[in-house]
């Protein structure tokens, strides 16, 4: 039976890592002819292929994992250790050229987050989490920042179109009270709270493989990361998450989210 | 007197670059501690040493050019050659710990805009556009895409905080009948569109170094930039700015812009 180390969980988490790169930096900026000549858009393309090639590694390293993954299904939900994998999140970035596009990799492990992982092709930055370990950009050891108060925080979300009505006023209140807010950034965002650059990530409309790895990362970092109402993210949580550098700005911030 | 030929420009441009990018770099992602013992923010610092440092290399290279600065101001704006420099564009970029902030030059000869330079150090990616010379990423040629229709056009901006009211509406009408809508990229929008990933940007508020050294890259790709208005863009425009990658869509764009 297969080794359930940190240790053996990180080399195949870097291998799988390696693998999504390899392929979606091979559709990044594809000459026009090439998109036209395709039935499909480049990132769909480049989105399977990399998953094949996680699903390939966990299949020969880990057959008895189970596979969380956007692109083809769930395999052994009910395993211990389950894989949950966004090849390519920001595809929007990764369509428009921009290098803000990353993979999303989380281990559950009986149901609780043991590792994150944003790695950043474009920019080489893979950013890593492990429960009890720490949070690492490329090796160096990073932490949330300290802010616990909204008003000095620093906030950013992808884009206003990814909120409902009622949830871009929520956001509106609580990101007009931070010191700067700031959209665009895709799963970027998180990493940059991570490294104590953010302060405050919130979002909607998001999935498991969209939220899972950032949450290794970031509470590996030092960080809290939960959906509106508080609640540890899991694979059923409803898509809204609210990501702070400490307790104490989660707190306030989570009020001013959800005021009457 | 100093030769005015494309290449001495730019030779000139490039060491302006070079020296921005050795200044500012010094201060990305600088450790907490140096930042609170600091009086001002490291982005100002930065700014400051970066534009210090291009005037130094302007005052030893092209004594009797012009320069139209950030920072320090302006010197001879009568001159033959003016020379529009931003040191960090996207100092919300910078100081949030993103790649997206970039050293923005621009040449007036004549008052005619003659060569155009987006610098991104992080990316380590240089865009530059020469008139009647074409446009480059890294020494590679790049042009902006052939889209002609609003309804297939991908567009960005930096923040919906960049306009008012009014001007908002217009945004929001013209960008919801695009294809696509993005927000964040500060001046990166301008190099996507330079490189064809990219087919719309507009903006409000910006500032003559905001938007001469994007403008020349994005002509010498192919593109077209003007004021809300459809003017050409000089030193004097109000700060609005539409950057489109064929005239059939900046007509189009502009019209669903400026409808009543």
């Amino acid at each position: 039976m297969s080794s359930r180390s940190p240790e053996e969980y990180l080399r195949v988490a870097q291998l799988l890592a390696d693998a999504a790169a390899a392929e979606s930096m091979k559709w990044f900026r594809t000459p026009l002819d090439v998109i036209t000549k395709a039935d499909e858009s480049p990132v769909t393309l480049a989105d399977r292929a990399a998953e094949i090639a996680m699903r390939e590694i966990l299949g020969a390293q880990r057959p008895a994992d189970g596979i969380y993954g956007e692109e083809h299904g769930l395999e052994r939900l009910d395993a211990d250790s389950v894989w949950v994998l966004d090849p390519i999140d920001g595809t929007r970035s990764f369509i428009t050229g921009s290098p803000l596009w990353g993979t999303l990799i989380g281990l559950l492990e009986g149901g609780r987050l043991t590792l994150g992982m944003i790695d950043m092709p474009v920019l080489k930055e893979r950013w890593i989490g492990q429960a009890g370990g720490g949070a690492t950009r490329n090796g160096e050891y990073v932490r949330a920042s300290n802010v616990s108060e909204v008003g000095k925080a620093r906030i950013v979300t992808t884009s206003p179109d990814i909120f409902g009505p009622a949830d871009w006023q929520a956001f509106d209140r609580l990101s007009r009270a931070c010191a700067m807010r700031r959209f665009g950034g895709d799963c970027y965002g998180y990493a940059q709270l991570a490294g104590g650059t953010i302060d405050l990530v919130v979002e909607a409309g998001l999935q498991p493989y969209d939220y899972l790895g950032p949450a290794g990362l970031i509470e590996a970092a030092g960080g809290v990361i939960t959906d509106w109402s508080g609640q540890r993210l899991g694979l059923k949580s409803d898509g809204r998450v609210i990501a702070a550098a400490t307790p104490e700005l989660h707190r306030a911030a989570l009020a001013l989210l959800n005021q009457k």
